[in-house]
């Protein structure tokens, strides 16, 4: 038994100015600044203030009970940190010199970065800037490394928080007068609902605690709500695991069974509870084996039960306290084979481009170190270039849904390992739908970021400048959890993104909060569906209105021009710009005879410079024209829904006419990675392949899939409409 | 008389902790929200606090006689407003309904956007959103709208400090508690040194006063300092204009002579002093026509004397009180003829593409609106292609130093038109070096600011994706008026850039603020210049360390690599993707000779799209790579300083090599634009023109100039050092 019972969406606990109401899957506690500079004897907190470290120590012990109340009921843990780089290139020099230039100061006698007892005051990597040992991040907690008293300066706070789709805040932590105010203050500006916890807060001058607090919720709640700990604690400890499991560091005598889902929220509930990785990789190679017979062209290169069974030891000996395991613990999942693992080929299903590289993609390393299991690289459509599935020497995925049916490319292997249940989640790449039409013909989720959010070293280009990683998974949350945990700027990717604009605040609560924007192509653009994905399609439109979105006109032009630039224009010509200019004449036999067909024909056209000049100043002028449709004002949306692809071929009937077949699969994903948006495709119910097949016996069903459209960097808010339609759809079918 | 001295560099004021000092030049008054609003009965600030208004009230007075001193100092004015769009999507749900949603709340009976007795509640546009009619702002002070009660929370407030070079903030306005405590913890975080004015800041509830102001100074000054209106009135009122002056509105009796400074600060305090804008143009067409006889190549298109006078009349008679004049009043300038302005024909020193648009540049646009007065458009290097000022169907402008020296290019006409003194600022261009070489050419300054932050919209292009508005001034001081004035984002340029990636503090005190970090060109780089300018740039360099800059190494080859993109790669193709496909075929036989054979070299050369995906992929390499040179750490610096060009040619050696002669100028701009860099060029001393000619008895002398470079969007950082070393230089020289 994990909880006593499964945790409502919405807990309200006694508050001022009155009782305050939060989802609890959407809030975070934030634990402000609760190191041992702040907290210790002779700390910078002591130094600075002089005064009043009893009140401060005498929060640590509160805190931890709100920390672990929280923990046990699954509310996010986020924890800052405040401190300087060693070269205190972050700090202004006021920060530095204002308190010691005080004329006859005797108070200051250091300053941040100084040495003090716990090493370099208030710089980051010492012993004093770290935090007490009592409230010690768990792994998986997010820690925020912030230069400033608020905890939103030149940090990543907001865009963790969002990631997360959190809109609650429970806040506390040091001090109640400086980091913790000012802190709440920029949340609430942000629109985050926050509640400061009075027991849970402290500040060395007594006399400031109180009207700080009464600050935030004077007069209706100017910036939010203050609460006490014990009414807090006892509306959230019923969620929290039977007592008797709190403390213990060994499985339960008798391991929970593994009940077959892989999804990572069902893994982590289950390893918490005591499963062993190895339970699941057994059924996870029991699977894999069954699969290969029904569909040998999935994997490239499969790992061996053996060394993935060792690997799931290693992890076991490594995080022994199962109350603390990091995310992706005994996650099992697949790498596209255009992918860099250190160690193994990389083929991209072109064996003459195969290479053995040293160094593995940062998103494979992310993954891994939290905890992910890798299984094996999967089947793509050679040199990523191609939507069908069909163009690889090492033979053709099929739907999970029905072996007549295309799986999609080019990330199929991917897609059939997270459909068929081999796997948790997959890591794919798109540039110009690879990663979402194949998730559409599996009936899985295909999350495409915002180019240069996920590293894309160590991916075999198909062009450069448009290709993403993207992650595969078996729902948006899944999904979410992966980019979270692979969105890190890294300086060797070029095109890699490294801060967000000017960022959108939160709508925590009311109208808004229910409902959202959406824009969808126009009748003309939606008539390159088959019959039943337009009936289909219609379906999704109307629960999108019915689970509260307005459907408002958009500009579809400068999306549907960005897609022609892909294959029309000399984008095209991207995928030979990091080929020498010698290797499709030296190469061109080994190739795959579409894709060869294809290369021809891009050389034969001899695009020029001045063309290729003219299609990027097309792109941009689409690019400005599209942030219009997506625009912070009422006339922009929050999303377009479009069909993730026009129809589902027969693997048959691709190959009868490989190239036409392949490019209607993008009418609806090119202009993705053009414009810079990000996309999710999301499983939108199956309809009877008799109705696609009137001759057709077949009992079986067919997926429908819709992809949520988002501006560049809007991921965090896409992705949680992205939810929203999963969850209504599956409480609606 | 303007004011009974000179104000000090450093002012101090009694406060607490202990006694505020602050530099005029660099401090700003910040006034928080003193809107009808939040002052008058029935606004949403007493619908929401439904106490106190007496007080808030009672800070009217105070605040405006805190405005009026730092008016009549010269200090900058900056004054917040909040509220929201019509719209509301820029609002928080929570801040809508937390007030109201309390239960039997009989005090919030209306929320943000609901209609109150001044029109909507905190709805920008409303009367009762704007300031209350004591503290309405004058012509050039600052307004930011901002949705929060943080002032710094999606508002452009930090660039626009920034772009003042804004270090110390002096803070007043409503409410004490929240939006006042709230922007000066902001502000602090951000490294500026604040002082809150006790008596000009007031809120609802009276209690919250005292806690918030003593929070602030509390500890040695833990967010800044706190001051009172008398002492500080004591100190700034000995600089303000004589009382006699102060209320009149006509000009004295005898109006004070032009002293022939064209300066923007001069011409301002000129102006305010009583001088007229009709003065000021008898003098500038004086001064033009004598100067036509002397360089005749200047201008394309001159303004008549009689219109600019009628203009001039116009603005005088829209500004009547000379108290309130916009920051470009009576200001001369000249347009380079690559510029549109409506109605005025355009020709890009192309006769063959000439025509008259209807609508202005958006940057001639914005300095019309703030009272400048145009004197005509000036010669340029046809189609902006060009370093030299030689390649004109109009005639070659010469140096402003010596008629046998090249004045460079493109922008010649307008480095000459400022050079000689015959306006006060110009509107060039800067694609490749264009704005940069011809003001180290002629003595003055020039800036090309980050791609995108002014519009080039109404540009004819050169190479569209890289071309900048560049401003030429007489000093950095008017080149960044000028910008902070034209720095608005245009939807309508496609690669305009609508926000700044998260910002770097300002250093406003202490040993930081004295020093900078800057890098250097390697020997073997430095040794195409020639001998003087070797000389002189080492002098520079030396300079630079005496005044307080850290020389450190910096890896010069991305810049480098980078430059070499741009005329030996494909970038120049880019030049012709804006033309018709036949257009050069056409037109050829008009163009210029040296232009033609450019023209024809780039054709020859059959670029094709694969090598321009290749460069670009290039060119996002070595972005990424300048990226780590300008790097936010110990290891980065803060600006990269050479010389402006490396020689300084005879029109004669020009005409006789004309295209390997302009190669060379641009060694140090080429890299700029394609690197996203802000540049500045900045005059660094003369040299005897004996020195470079042995066998020349003239007595003259020629110009050196150095430019700052510096990172993407640091355009307020890197003008700022630059208009150290301009002060530098002056005094040491």
């Amino acid at each position: 038994m994990e909880s006593k019972r499964t945790i409502p969406a919405m807990l309200t606990v006694d508050a001022k100015p009155y009782p305050y109401a939060f989802p609890p899957s959407k809030t975070a506690l934030l634990v402000i600044d609760m190191q041992r500079d702040f907290i210790l004897p002779n700390g910078f907190g002591e130094i600075q203030a002089g005064t009043g470290l009893e009140a401060v120590q005498a929060s640590v012990a509160p805190t931890k009970k709100l920390l672990d109340t929280c923990r046990q009921a699954g509310i996010a843990i986020f924890h800052t940190r405040e401190g300087n780089k060693p070269d205190l290139s972050d700090c202004p020099s006021s920060k530095i010199i204002r308190q010691n230039a005080q004329p006859g100061n005797t108070q200051h006698l250091k300053a941040i970065g100084d040495m003090g007892e716990m090493g370099r005051l208030l710089i980051r990597g010492e012993y004093g800037h770290d935090f007490v040992d009592e409230l010690q991040p768990l792994p998986g907690e997010v820690v925020i490394d912030k230069p400033g008293k608020g905890a939103f300066w030149q940090t990543t706070l907001m865009d963790k928080l969002k990631a997360q789709a959190i809109t609650h805040l429970i806040i506390c932590g040091v001090t109640t007068e400086c980091c913790f105010a000012t802190s709440l203050r920029e949340a609430n500006d942000r629109g985050f609902e926050c509640c400061g916890i009075e027991d849970c807060t402290a500040g060395y001058k007594e006399e400031f605690k109180c009207p700080t607090l009464d600050m935030i919720h004077w007069s209706q709640g100017l910036f939010g709500f203050v609460a006490n700990l014990e009414p807090l604690v006892d509306v959230l400890s019923p969620y929290a695991p039977i007592p008797t499991a709190i403390g213990s560091t060994t499985p339960p005598q008798t391991p929970p069974a593994f009940d077959g889902d892989l999804s990572i929220a069902a893994l982590q509930k289950a390893y918490k509870a005591g499963l062993s990785p190895l339970t699941v990789l057994e059924a996870v190679f029991e699977r894999i084996e069954k699969y290969q017979k029904r569909d040998p062209a999935v994997w490239i290169l499969l790992e061996s039960k053996d060394s993935a069974l060792e690997r799931a030891r290693d992890l076991t000996n490594r995080w022994p306290d199962r109350r603390r395991l990091p995310p992706l613990f005994g996650v099992p999942f697949s790498v596209k084979d255009s992918i860099d693992i250190a160690g193994l080929p990389t083929t991209t299903a072109c064996p003459p481009l195969a290479h053995v590289p040293s160094k593995s993609a940062p998103a494979y390393e992310h993954v891994i170190e939290q905890g992910a299991i890798y299984i094996g690289k999967t089947n793509l459509d050679q040199l990523a270039t191609g939507l069908t599935g069909c163009r690889s020497p090492y033979g053709i995925p099929r739907s999970v849904f029905n072996h007549d049916y295309i799986s999609g490319g080019s990330s199929s292997g991917n897609c059939v390992s997270v459909g068929a249940g081999l796997c948790s989640f997959s890591l794919a790449t798109d540039t110009a739908g690879s990663g979402r039409v194949p998730s559409g013909f599996n009936g899985v989720v295909g999350y495409k970021p915002t180019r240069g959010l996920i590293s894309a070293q160590g991916v075999t280009p198909a062009c450069l400048s448009l290709d993403c990683v993207a992650i595969v998974a078996g729902n948006v949350h899944d999904a979410r959890t992966v980019w979270d945990l692979c969105n890190e700027f890294d300086t060797e990717d070029r095109y890699a993104k490294s801060a967000a604009p000017i960022q959108r605040h939160v709508n925590p609560t009311g109208p808004q909060a229910k409902s959202f924007k959406f824009g969808i192509p126009p009748p003309e653009a939606l008539s390159i569906c088959n019959p039943v994905y337009r009936r289909k399609f219609n379906e999704v439109v109307q629960g999108l209105q019915a689970m509260g979105g307005h459907l408002m006109p958009i500009d579809w032009s400068p999306l549907e021009k960005a897609g022609k630039l892909l294959y029309d224009g000399t984008f095209v010509s991207e995928r030979l710009a990091s080929l020498p200019d010698d290797w499709l004449e030296k190469n061109g036999e080994h190739l795959h005879p579409v894709i060869k067909e294809i290369f021809d024909k891009v050389v034969a056209r001899q695009s020029t410079a001045v063309q290729a000049y003219r299609d990027l100043q097309a792109k941009a002028l689409y690019t400005r024209q599209t942030e219009e449709v997506f625009a912070y004002s009422s006339s922009g949306v929050d999303v377009v829904v479009v069909p993730t692809a026009p129809t589902h071929w027969t693997v048959e009937a691709v190959l009868a006419d490989p190239i036409a077949k392949n490019s209607i699969l993008g009418e609806f994903t090119h202009f993705g990675n053009v414009l810079d948006l990000c996309a999710v495709a999301v499983p939108a119910g199956t309809y009877p392949v008799s109705e696609v097949q009137s001759n057709s016996t077949d009992q079986g069903s067919l997926p429908f899939s819709v992809t949520f459209l988002g501006g560049s960097m809007m991921d965090a808010e896409t992705l949680e409409i992205a939810r929203r339609f999963e969850e209504w759809i599956s409480q609606s079918s």
